[in-house]
């Protein structure tokens, strides 16, 4: 398996290249830590993003939508597609303005997309997205049904390159500002879960199940 | 004031417009819950989007970067910029896979980009993207030298239409699947601030100062 996505000229850090990452574990790392990317396409020659649900599998991204989902449908049209995933991890407060930052993870992938049109691969893809939300989903719920499979568009992205920043480190003031009188620190951020509460049309007895305990317990 | 952008080409939704909005006052909200957006542009035919810092004065985003960052650059040649910015508030987990969903508040915005010139305006600018990230900020630090302040790019877009979508509602099933014996839900999401770390590097009876702990406590 590749190690490192080789550099090009889309997939290059440009400002701040000691922070960046081209390690395939590294960026799949951060594209696990959550479920929700920034896609990317153009429309009346203006770049849009917006955010969509993903699922991984190896080097392939899932995406999937309505049929007639314009974004999606563009970036079939064009067969590539960008997507961005970023982890907010702490406000960094440092003694000037000039070094105020944050701490993040932030991937950016480039690749090629088809729509899934065999069916296997497809409901398999699905099944990859609804996990990836929250691990041991699928196959608790109910299965789908034709008309459901027949109206959702699922495109594959395969990865070609890619890279990542990282900030993980504490307040980098200039060392003449480190006496003066004015506190620098860091405010970590999080993302977490609060726990969950059960929809109203459920029979009264049901219990949360165990794989919705643990992510809540994961993520509490 | 206007209240609501008017709907064209470029902001209207087209999927889902039961949870679009084009009031002024909700968008503005969304934008002032947070402070990082995803700002797109066009490199080599493909579009891209990055995270960025941003601050809100009115109808006004203001960004910032060094001189070099092609992506503020490729903006301001191109003249225009679109923006998006979401937060996650809730995982849906509906009866079947089909439902499933999150509860979120996204907005996209589009406008024309200029460089800002003007030093006193410029200064205004940096002193909202700092005080957006945490309020009462920029009166604490050491002020700008001369240096920092002319190797700093800073941009204005003028919003000139923008919408959001806003899902706030709990698991939508299938009526027919309802009585099934499947756990249905919501696991709210929420963005939160731990406690403060202060730099390693200040004197030791410094105490955490009263912005950034207001900051802690509306976010903990």
């Amino acid at each position: 398996m590749m190690k490192e996505y080789e550099q090009n000229e889309l997939n290059k850090v440009k400002r701040g290249p000691k922070r960046a990452t081209y390690n395939v574990t590294k960026i799949n790392e951060i594209l696990d830590a959550g479920f929700i990317g920034y896609v990317n396409f153009i429309y009346q020659n203006q770049a849009i993003c917006l955010p969509m649900a993903y699922g991984r599998n190896g080097n392939k991204i899932y995406l999937h939508s309505s049929l007639k989902n314009r974004m999606l449908l563009s970036i079939l049209d064009s067969k590539s597609v960008s997507m961005t995933v970023t982890h907010l991890d702490a406000l960094i407060l440092a003694r000037s303005g000039f070094h105020h930052s944050v701490n993040y993870r932030s991937a950016t992938l480039f690749g090629n997309a088809k729509k899934i049109e065999d069916s296997i691969e497809k409901e398999m893809a699905l099944k990859c997205l609804v996990d990836h939300m929250i691990p041991k989903r699928w196959e608790e719920i109910r299965p789908m049904n034709e008309k459901e499979f027949n109206g959702t568009l699922v495109i594959e992205m395969t990865i070609e390159s890619a890279s990542a920043k990282i900030r993980n480190v504490g307040v980098q003031d200039e060392k003449s500002d480190e006496s003066l009188p004015i506190w620098a620190g860091i405010v970590p951020i999080k993302q977490i879960a609060e726990y969950p509460i059960s929809d109203k049309g459920l029979p009264k007895k049901m219990d949360i199940p165990e794989h919705v305990i643990d992510y809540y317990n994961k993520n509490r």
